[in-house]
């Protein structure tokens, strides 16, 4: 575990962040659904069983939001400030994800620049691989999030 | 509003849907990122103030999820068999989401194309800008989803 905070020099092209052990409830995944994304698929165990999933499905914006949950309990959390998205890209759902599925996440470093507007600031790309248990993938996605460097450090980080 | 299931044949590029109202709520937004994005900007009112929003701002993750509740309560929600998204891309957002904003949805049908492995179905993909009370984007997003065709209708549709 990383334990002081992360600057734009400290993170390198090709590392890797995991976290895991989400396991996915039914109760859980149909009040997101409930909230969020309320289609029969998502929301009703008997329907589910019509639709094109075959059973009770959880919505993709949930695996989405339990992958982001693993992030933030990932070393890549410790990003001086806090991880500031600044989008996303190429989000896919491969596989879909069902009650009683545990998720973890591989985060792979995909590039670095220094931003051109805020020279005391990097922009980092990763790519965030969600799995479950049987190791299919279940999600996929681009992301970029800005990181303060080193010099930028006035004591204002958490 | 439509009230019969929506086919490919139905959608017509440039075609819009609209909805609003969604209220932010200072405790709705606290409450999911607890569950999904627990930073300090996020989840401590008091805390914020030092953060980089200067006060207490929505995950991006929670506007996203918002986007989707009033994408469910659009007509585009009509699609034959359900909104079964095949992924995203592009998902920015230019301007945080505070509590006590109204969020309103604009969906823009981008392009239609059948599907190449299932004869019987096209991929419609659409953008989804969401707006705040005062008309300023706070997040956009370009999405893509499986939409049955006329002919493939054997009565399994909601």
């Amino acid at each position: 575990m990383v334990e002081k905070a992360l600057y734009f020099e400290d993170i390198a092209i090709g590392e890797q962040f995991t976290n895991g052990g989400y396991l996915i409830t039914k109760e859980h995944a149909i009040a997101f659904a409930r909230d969020f994304d309320p289609q029969y698929f998502h929301t009703d165990e008997e329907a589910a069983k019509h639709s094109v999933f075959g059973k009770l499905a959880a919505s993709g914006l949930y695996t989405a939001a339990v992958s982001m949950r693993l992030k933030i309990g990932s070393p890549l959390s410790k990003v001086s400030g806090g991880l500031i998205g600044l989008g996303l890209e190429s989000v896919k759902w491969p596989q879909p994800v069902y009650p009683e599925d545990t998720l973890r996440i591989v985060i792979t470093i995909t590039s670095k620049r220094l931003s051109k507007s805020s020279p005391t600031k990097g922009v980092v790309t990763y790519r965030v691989d969600t799995y479950n248990q049987h190791d299919a993938l279940v999600m996929e996605m681009d992301a970029a999030v800005l990181v303060p460097c080193l010099n930028s450090h006035k004591g204002e980080s958490q």
